[in-house]
């Protein structure tokens, strides 16, 4: 079914036929048809756009995907080029011009008409990570004072160029947010009725410079289809809608998940070789610090391991089984941070829960490997050892596990930001130096027992 | 604010005032109300149902947390409690009602008619993950041969008691779903065309089995606000709608998360102690046995070590990369799984990169290392040993950490599924295998150089 779609897409680009092209389109979500689109080469994406009309083609071009965007309009003439960025939607436009190369970009600007560059130039403007800069500026705006059958009819006439009319935003005359009102609300109203009577004035709207993922939390929390964003005056700049909320919930749990892991949020599975390795490497060797830091603690305690070598096969477990049991913590801490679970204030509970998790998960881990080292190594004075270096290190785990994203979060910065690599030099450093002080300072209860 | 409403509430509620209670929530959105009321006694919570009376307080218990509503329930007499089920939304009603013990559930159902109880038995019997468990059978429907002025008329009448009028979804008289037309379609079309002429044919519906993750997937793809489910007969039977989607894509980031950190997916930040730790306590248990592998792997080469006891405070350091170099890429593969990125085919790329990437890391960072290990110790032969075991076992910790989550994935499991514990006791038993194999095969040149 896709093959042949392709192959019908592909001849009737060859054979530049509009006909061809509508049909094999014809019974495609524009979704699909943008996924099939995207395997092509980037001029024939170009010669797509053109041979359909920019505004029929639109529709399918808008779900194609950025890179592919990107190199497409490479091949465009000049004025389809025009054309395109002209009707594109206001938020994608940005987005799209934004990643442009500098000449190319300029080149782009240029052919728009002044308020269509002023347009995309102050969408720019807004930090990356901002509500501005997901926002769309097509959003359905009505008057106060006009009835509710004129709101129909004028939000009828506003469907065709408008991301969503579900939602329409009531404004004064200095564009002032003052009301909104849903579709299904105007529907159900009386005709007659005016639209300052009806719609809801507690508007919850959000600032332009909001974080992203703020915003985000605020639709789901309200469930809300779209939320609208306005300047420091309150008047209305933009909306954001359900599905930028999708995307931010999937770039946020992507870069959670990254971070953790010690990944940089840029790499991606399709990533060229060189390119992963080149992002990977830095963590790597952040990492190689903590680690030669661990090996460090170890070397002080050489003769200890000579007199007794069985403590060096025993000392990863101590130090492994922190590093579970602290990523654990952090993974629990860190969730119910990005969720909002856990308020600024009563931190201090999670911590001491953790540390108490800690505890008894060490009693629990520690006693099971030290019944283990008893049977195989035949030393009581080691199973002691072993179990209290257990306790005392799961402990350091539950509890650097909860304190440092607490701490980064406290800092302003993301509670995920390299914070493994902290609690494993942690559980690394402190299981070797627990467990070989410990070793060092009963080695002759050791010797005797061994 | 916050806590004068509260106060508010609390006053309201003691003096049983209606009045008061309509005012304290007058400007505030359920989603908000909700959130004061779940800080209240369960008792308070019925209380304030009854005195607001069901139909007036749904709209906010809709959005309270399932652990308050199903103590509040509990608290209320049995006139009322029939009344809330009835009017509760056919979904969150039946999510409610599964949750209920065994002998309270029975009696809310026998309050209910039959229609009702059916409906409910029904929908409980669709799988946990299903879109029969996540739907609403709240939707809006059409029939093809009304015109659009009328199905504008049936859709306001329609829309006291639906999930969202947005999109109406048009039957034959089999219920079989035929077209999908959207309000924002009906109200730019001609009054006098047929529903079944401005409708879309192309219907994109999943079945009522369908795993709700590919659900929340499709939506995502397509931006829908809604889409329809059918059973097997293609019989509409339920619509899943976008807030639907925020709820798994939270939960699903959540239980990937969980996963890779060898958490229970049960668990939450605010679980009590002792259930977080019956829920840890396995994890670490399995993480202790392949531990111990590593552990016996290390007894293997007590000689060398005693021989040259380095070895012991740089073998943590081989194995420790590694795991951090395993994680790495089990999670751009597990995260790549979740959002589709990977096809079936062509894992053996990912695969083949992966592998790569360790090679090229494992120089890199190999190199590194040995080079600090030359100044440190001032062994040519410890410094070369340290290289090659670095590269190989990066080499397989990146293999590992691509091989598990598509092998598990094939396997039709979760992808995320304990592979962390594969991947470490790969990387850890490796890693010291290979080192100390390594250390063990040159250790004249180790003792002569040293």
């Amino acid at each position: 079914m896709r093959r042949e779609l392709l192959e019908q897409l592909q001849a009737g680009l060859a054979a530049r036929d509009r006909t061809a092209l509508a049909v094999a389109f014809h019974r495609v979500h524009p979704a699909d048809a943008a996924e099939l689109l995207a395997q092509l080469h980037p001029a024939e994406v170009a010669r797509y756009l053109e041979i359909m009309g920019i505004g029929e083609a639109l529709t399918v071009f808008e779900f194609v995907p950025f890179e592919v965007q990107k190199e497409a309009l490479e091949h465009l003439p000049r004025e389809s080029l025009t054309e395109l960025i002209t009707q594109m939607r206001p938020d994608e436009r940005a987005d799209l011009v934004e990643e442009l190369d500098e000449p190319f970009r300029e080149q782009v600007l240029s052919h728009l008409i002044k308020a269509e560059r002023q347009n995309i130039l102050k969408l720019l403007t807004y930090p990356e990570d901002s509500a501005g800069a997901y926002m769309t500026t097509d959003y359905a705006e009505l008057r106060p004072r006009v009835d509710v059958r004129a709101a129909i009819t004028q939000l009828r006439l506003q469907a065709f160029t408008k991301e969503t009319i579900y939602y329409a935003y009531v404004v004064d005359h200095n564009k002032k947010l003052i009301g909104i009102i849903s579709l299904r609300d105007l529907i159900m109203a009386r005709p007659e009725s005016l639209v300052e009577e009806v719609m809801h004035k507690n508007v919850i709207a959000l600032r332009v410079d909001t974080d992203i993922e703020e915003v985000s939390k605020e639709m789901v929390h309200y469930d809300f289809l779209a939320l609208p964003v306005v300047d420091a005056d309150g008047r209305l700049v933009g909306i954001v809608t359900y599905d930028d909320v999708f995307d931010v919930m999937t770039e946020e749990a992507t870069e959670d998940m990254y971070l953790l892991a010690n990944l940089d949020t840029d790499e991606k599975v399709t990533s060229p070789l060189l390119r992963s390795v080149k992002l990977r490497v830095p963590w790597l060797l952040v990492n190689l610090c903590t680690a030669s830091l661990a090996s460090f603690t170890v070397s002080r305690f050489s003769d200890t391991i000579s007199a007794y070598v069985v403590l060096a096969s025993l000392m990863p477990i101590v130090a492994g089984l922190g590093g579970n049991a602290g990523t654990q913590s952090l993974t629990v801490v860190v969730r119910a941070l990005a969720l909002g679970e856990i308020k600024v204030r009563g931190n201090w509970r999670v911590l001491l829960k953790e540390t108490g998790v800690g505890l008894c998960n060490g009693v629990v881990c520690g006693l099971v490997m030290a019944l283990v080292a008893l049977v195989w190594h035949r030393n009581l004075a080691l199973a002691l050892i072993l179990w209290l270096a257990m306790i005392l290190n799961m402990i350091v785990a539950a509890t650097f596990g909860a304190l440092v994203p607490i701490t980064l979060r406290r800092l302003r910065l993301d509670p995920a930001l390299g914070s493994s690599i902290f609690v494993t030099a942690a559980t690394d450093t402190g299981g070797f130096f627990i467990f070989l002080s410990l070793a060092t300072l009963l080695l002759n209860e050791l010797l005797q027992h061994g």
